[in-house]
């Protein structure tokens, strides 16, 4: 098992062992500033989801430039954030059973910001048990679905029961909502967007009043995300946006599309999969030494050959992917490194224990994966 | 980042945090006795493939039965499996660029019986050279295309040419020929694979005795996977075994058919996924804490609850699986616990830190997966 860096450590882009998860610091670094100023003069709050880089130097990257906190997807992830120094922290995903319940509150213990979000009566019992026998203030969002009736409660009256059980509780302190409508961020075509979003949105922000009504203040709207940023902010009482991906940039991004029905271009590809080609007995074929093992395999599509797209780019097992060349033939040959956006960031970043971060030909900085793999 | 061990270390299967990858030990020795009394019996070297695992207690293991070393996809793992003992190593994929290179002649160093592949002259030649300046010698095998144009020189003349280039270097010991036919380990049908596999093999086998014309000695012809190890272990000639997955088994693999027409159920489902369903909001449906990066999505088909594979599976993006539940929604509640078999074995287990070895209801043993991420 790797350290905290890797061993040598290399100095120059071409020194950096493949497959290797590189960032351009010049694209990242836009990127990080594009959103956080776009926020910054809307008086948005900003909550980035770490679920995309699980990365402690990221989230203090973020948090630098204005954000109010991270999201993170998973208990086993704030753990790491919180061990890193990242404070207020939301658990964007519902923490269900004893084991799990016992580790949320120890965390909230050292770090009284901490957030999660809840959607079931039962798991409201469990955790205001747990907090009363430790005698430890847990702060709760009420997760409403967003349409994928992944997590979250009904809107409306369910939400505001929720809401209600939250405040009957000594230990548990009601902050808010969270409303992620998932599909919105990925459908394809900004118009489509806006209205799946907005209805999505509407129907939290009714919750929302019903809630307000009962005389339970609402301090937190939080939701949105990379593909809905310039569409979310824009409504009244939505007041946090947890956008992730808009750092990195991925294939499954760009295909939503923008609002003059191009491309979503709004943030720059900053991440690529270095690869060396190892193998060439074939005419018109090459091979690199990243597969499955080395991108996301979860989207209908390829990597893309970041010099030049028309490659195609084919899976060919754990360690593998052949390119198919026509007229890119000469132009790629045995022990050429080849750069490759990936099909999705999330996926493909959890697969390494490092981001080799580069200006030009020199690796400028290292930054541990240190939440990799950290779901539970 | 973990260390090698899971903080607090589960007792009973009910302790283990989810997402976890979880062994079956009953099932899983009775895979690792099966294959290697079918090998032994029949006196074919075997040398599993531990990119499956990449977990050097597995690989030690499979050495103790019997195996006479094992299989590596990569130089990363290999250095895993070396500095764990592991002697008698062959990487089955091309060393290509001067780091590599660099880092193969230290291991090879140290692990005098390490093994690894060529398929190019330029390769050879940079390991030649390199070789020479340390005063190392390199066993080298010449790997042959199986039919599916990724790694591997054409059969017949590439290959004597090849051989003899090894040969000719001081430093460089040509130990033989390797030859994986890698769509015969996935085509559908025994006879089908056995047809296509057998016509590789033939080429392959065709090579070897254009070199052994040459006053070569081929010691070692190896290939084959857990889809033909009852196909390539008859054929005259062929002498040592790769297969990886027979340990833990998966859904690709019972889809590519038996003997008798049937699913391919040679060896038994060792390997689970345990979730936890953490949202039950909707009537119908129930999510559990498993996606994209709890299990493989490089196939075209979802995980399968093991309990009940008639419960349909389906992605809910990086964390979550959403459960359409019929008949079996009473069964499935909020808090339940549940174990899916993964689509691929390989790149699942490369999600994971550790897996929790169960017998019963009790976690036995916990084996850190220490190579995983290692494909550089």
């Amino acid at each position: 098992m790797q350290g905290l860096l890797p061993n040598p450590i290399p100095v120059f882009k071409e020194d950096i062992p493949t497959p290797a998860l590189v960032v351009n610091l010049d694209l990242f670094e836009r990127n990080l500033q594009k959103m956080a100023d776009y926020l910054n003069q809307r008086r948005i709050s900003f909550r980035p989801h770490a679920k995309t880089h699980r990365c402690p130097t990221i989230a203090r990257k973020q948090v630098a430039l204005g954000a109010a906190g991270i999201c993170v997807a998973k208990l086993g992830e704030a753990e790491v954030m919180a061990a890193s120094g990242i404070t207020n922290i939301l658990i964007t995903s519902e923490i269900v059973g004893k084991s799990k319940i016992k580790r949320f509150i120890e965390l909230a213990a050292r770090c009284p910001s901490l957030m999660a979000v809840v959607d079931h009566p039962t798991a409201i019992q469990d955790l205001a048990e747990a907090a009363n026998a430790k005698k430890t203030t847990l702060n709760l969002l009420v997760d409403i679905d967003g349409g994928n009736h992944r997590t979250g409660c009904v809107p409306g009256r369910a939400a505001v029961e929720l809401a209600e059980m939250v405040c009957s509780s000594p230990w548990l302190r009601f902050r808010g909502l969270q409303c992620y409508a998932g599909r919105a961020a990925h459908s394809i075509g900004f118009e489509e967007r806006k209205k799946y979003s907005r209805e999505r949105l509407a129907e939290g922000l009714e919750s929302k009043a019903m809630i307000e009504k009962q005389g339970i203040p609402v301090e937190i709207f939080t939701g949105g995300s990379t593909g809905t940023y310039d569409i979310d902010v824009v409504v009244q009482g939505f007041n946090e946006l947890q956008a992730g991906s808009y750092i990195f940039m991925d294939l499954d991004y760009r295909r939503i599309g923008s609002h003059t029905g191009d491309s979503f271009m709004d943030f720059e590809y900053a991440l690529t999969v270095l690869t060396t080609v190892i193998s060439q007995s074939h005419v018109g074929l090459a091979t690199v030494d990243a597969g499955f093992k080395a991108f996301s395999t979860d989207k209908p599509f390829v990597p893309e050959l970041k010099s030049d797209p028309g490659v195609k780019f084919r899976w060919a097992g754990d360690e593998h992917g052949i390119l198919e060349l026509e007229d890119a033939r000469q132009a790629i040959k045995l022990g050429d490194r080849l750069e490759f956006i990936p099909p999705h960031c999330d996926p493909t970043v959890n697969l390494y224990d490092f981001i080799y971060a580069v200006r030009g030909d020199r690796v400028e900085e290292i930054w541990p994966v240190q939440a990799r793999g950290m779901s539970q």
